[in-house]
């Protein structure tokens, strides 16, 4: 079982902790420290000795900091967050909201005039630490980086993970890490540069084709790198890690002790991710003769765009993973559902996922919200929140596995008993803006934000909408969060072939219930129509496989074209599973994926 | 009548003009000239004495420039004007596809190393010339202020205009000058400046409740200002025809040649639109002590958010404008079609307008474009252009009138014959797309970027697109095409209530036809809804009354929901417009606002 239930948060911790992070403050003589959830690569997971934001405010959200002053400790949380922090984090703390509060205005008001704010420079980024401390030096107060006050006091923090990297082969990544480190150099040859500087683990390992255990749910190894226009490899990290790459002639392997030195000594201009490279990084480059130019992580868009075998590799891990969705799902329609509860929806879907026999890891933790947790919408069920099924309300469950051939991310919203025609109307709104992404024709040169709204229509023609993005990017058996592209009006990024996006629109009745339906959409190019122009034009391939609860649905409600795109795709998902499922699955499928 | 069919482009007085620029070149020392389209206030509509770009090449476009360089004339023209250009332009100038060849690319190509090119820095914007110069510099060219070379050759240049301005007194436009100017200089003294330097005719002329005519189409009087945070104004410009601010005791007018020398002397910190502010008169700001601050025109936001009294105006406006329509439209439909021409259509429109007896000018020159002219986006019909109506095809027609209550705009396309299925599908997509737009319902804080896809997705299902935004702001007895709010992916401005947009989307198939339908739409603050959330909605409001072609719609193509909406509107266009018909045309207006 990857997942656990556990509550790790204790709140009653936070106080004397504090305290002891104050008194290093004291002595360091700074009057106030940040403390980010991020380690130095910025990843969404953290390896158990980089959970510094955990480990002294109790706080387990995904995303959010602390700013510790003398007198007054900031907890800075998003709208996910505000009902979760307050059950794990203790007086000591304020909640602050987070984006709306920026952490520049609440030090303007809270830190007292000409304070001296510490930052450990390997958990920020150039950009957060530059926008930052323009601002703050415009009101007097000093931004100086420090050494980790928290590591200074935490006393049994573990060890950084030791596990071995491994091999991802060519069979599964489509492409020599040699051709890829030889195209790459040219692209940073092409912006006149001589290297590049690589901090993201997910790009080094997609870059190196290799994979690794340093956090959970994400099968990344830790490393920073530079890339020279040559195609050669100069990487830093755990050399007993990362064995596998002595068979690479191009890399050579460091331990990560000797990055900062060899960023004061390299030549050149070196090109920079400023949104990703840590703050220690710059002041390192910044002590030689280096030049910096910044541009995108070269390996960011190359990743994005998955060749043939990615695609046929993600193909394969969601027609498995559709299996042990229909599973599942028919196990539950059959299951005494007011016996069940939250973490037994978990349980079981962990279990058919692994009976697959090839899960290396779920991608992150399964979501399962009932009733007013299904409003939450990033709910992580513990022990301490799980409880029994809700009856007439919807259960969400938003879930993914990690395959060496691919990464999947689904969400389904069920019926308990006989939802209210409220969440049936706001599931099949939610439902329509999904049809509208899934078969929207549009030429190439846009961007995720020009779609974005495609999905919102239905909602927002009822009041409704949500506070979130509709997609984002996903890995090939890496993170599942995957960059640069997004469907979100936080995007530049023009949208290309090959990218693997999520079409996740939901609604959040606050306190009662949530939607949200998922599927995995990949960019191809849409053939010429007879009616059209020579444009060149796009369309998305829905690769997700798993029937959409027809219980939930007011077909009256649905346009015709809509109902056509149901039927369509649930036709495919029976006729793909139908040869992989037992008998009674099987017949439990042809209800469920019936024509409207 | 207002609009003339004059072909006023003579190409074969191009070559001598530009050989006369040449020697004027040669002798200022410098190896190039920058002539563009506009005048110091950026305009789009110029006075006669103005037309340097149509003098000098011989092209009438509304947008463009040239570029002269000692054996090379490039005449930058977008897409809209890529076949008029060769008609209008000698071969000594060479036609740039512009923006996609940009000027800087094109010296860089085509000047020699260290060459100088000279330009007017009154014409030029500050961004304009400052994005230019950067990466000029690095290529080694140099830009330079100079003189103005055209207006050293130009013989006959005419003299600037001299029309009186006259007070848009408050029961037009709602608020006083007072008024206005005091919560003005507020916003500016909230940005810690001390004034603003305001050089877009159409805010001041908003600002200070005057009109002018000075321009075609366009009601304003030229003048540059500067508004205090008192909220007081000095005007730059033609005290004889700025006589009807010598009631305004807010107001000192000087003349205009004063300007340069104020802003050298002017103290403290000064707001400027670099957007629009003349790069001559930055360079005056900079020889003085006063600081300059960046930011947006103050007037351009609190111009574009009409009050109720300009909205009941525009809506009176379009009253009045829609029963010109109708009996255009009607008149238009029992006529022996064979024997009009694209001239007539405009003639017999504008008669229409005339007879309301309230219009002041038409808002822009008509667009009448009859088969492959259609799909030409901004036809001018000329005489040498003009041609009979095809057969079996159909009629664009654009056209708008400048009443003193409000602005209108509108285009609606007309069959000719039997147009073919293929011009009906096309057109019942760009009304789909029409529709989407016009019903939508959404949050506040988006852009029009966040709706403009809305009005494409049909077209694009069918594989087409068309290459403009999808509406530009509209102003109040101003300019037609009015900032900063658009529905196009090129804004990044929120939209607000009060906003009035046009909502145009089109389809153009070079050589053979064009579609565009426009209403113009007002955006209002949508009423919560029962199945809603309280979230803070926007919706559009139509203004335009005038029925859309029901025999160029595939009615199967439509959706009920859209049918509806066509239904209601049209319900709404006959009801109005009624009592101001005679009985032939209301009869009319009833057959072609039946049901569908």
């Amino acid at each position: 079982m990857f997942q656990n239930f556990t509550s790790p948060s204790s709140p009653d911790q936070g106080p004397p902790r504090l305290a002891l992070l104050r008194t290093w403050m004291q002595k360091q003589g700074i009057n106030g420290f940040i403390v980010p959830r991020a380690d130095r690569h910025q990843g969404e997971y953290v390896a158990a000795c980089d959970e510094r934001l955990s480990w002294l405010t109790g706080f387990t959200g995904s995303a959010g900091f602390a700013c510790v002053l003398e007198d007054l400790a900031g907890i800075f949380i998003d709208g996910r967050y505000r009902l979760q922090v307050f059950d794990q984090v203790a007086d000591a703390f304020t909640p602050v909201h987070w984006p709306e509060t920026q952490l520049q205005d609440w030090l303007i008001t809270n830190a007292h005039p000409s304070a001296v704010i510490g930052f450990d420079p390997w958990l920020h980024t150039v950009t957060q630490i530059e926008g930052l401390r323009i601002v703050l030096a415009a009101a007097d107060i000093a931004l100086i980086a420090c050494p980790n006050g928290v590591d200074a006091i935490w006393q049994d923090q573990p060890t950084p993970p030791s596990t071995t990297a491994w091999s991802h082969p060519e069979s599964l990544s489509g492409e020599s890490s040699a051709n890829k480190a030889s195209r790459l150099g040219t692209s940073i040859a092409t912006l006149d540069a001589d290297a590049a500087v690589i901090t993201l683990p997910d790009s080094l390992c997609w870059l190196l084709n290799i994979r690794g255990g340093d956090v959970p749910r994400t099968p990344i190894v830790q490393c920073f790198g530079v890339l020279f226009a040559s195609g050669a490899i100069t990487l830093f990290g755990d050399p007993k890690k990362l064995l596998v790459l002595s068979f690479n002639p191009n890399v050579t392997v460091q331990n990560w002790e000797t990055f900062e030195t060899y960023l004061q000594n390299i030549k050149g201009k070196i090109l920079i991710d400023p949104t990703s490279l840590p703050q220690a990084a710059l002041e390192a480059l910044d002590l030689g003769t280096a030049k910096t130019l910044r541009a995108r992580d070269p390996c960011a868009l190359p990743k994005a765009c998955k060749n043939q075998i990615e695609l046929n590799g993600s193909r394969a891990a969601h027609l498995r993973d559709g299996v042990a969705m229909v599973n599942f799902l028919a196990w539950f329609d059959a299951a005494d559902q007011s016996s069940l509860s939250e973490i037994d929806i978990v349980t079981h879907l962990e279990e058919f996922r692994t009976a697959t026999n090839l899960l290396h890891d779920i991608s992150f933790d399964t979501i399962s919200g009932s009733g007013p947790h299904g409003a939450v919408v990033h709910y992580r069920v513990t022990e301490d929140t799980n409880r029994k099924l809700d009856t007439d309300s919807l259960l969400l469950v938003d879930s993914g596995g990690q395959y060496r051939d691919g990464t999947t991310d689904i969400t389904r919203t069920l019926p308990l008993g006989n939802p209210t025609l409220e969440m049936r109307q706001a599931f099949t709104q939610v439902l329509q803006g999904m049809i509208a992404i899934s078969q929207v024709r549009f030429p190439m040169g846009l961007t995720g934000r020009d779609l974005d709204s495609l999905a919102r229509v239905p909602l927002w023609a009822a009041g409704k909408d949500y506070d979130h993005g509709t997609g984002h990017g996903v890995g090939s058996f890496l993170s599942v969060h995957e960059g640069p592209q997004r469907l979100s009006r936080a995007t530049d990024v023009a949208l290309e072939v090959g990218m693997i996006l999520s079409n996740e629109p939901g609604y959040y009745r606050a306190g009662a219930y949530g939607v949200r339906i998922e599927n995995l959409i990949v960019i191809k190019l849409a053939p010429q129509l007879p009616s059209g122009d020579a444009r060149a034009m796009f369309e998305f391939e829905t690769i997700t496989l798993a029937p959409i609860d027809l219980r939930l649905i007011d077909a009256g409600m649905l346009s015709q074209q809509e109902k056509n795109w149901l039927n369509s795709y649930h036709k495919t998902v029976y006729t793909k599973l139908l040869p992989l499922l037992n008998v009674a699955t099987a017949q439990w499928l042809a209800q469920a994926t019936a024509r409207i």
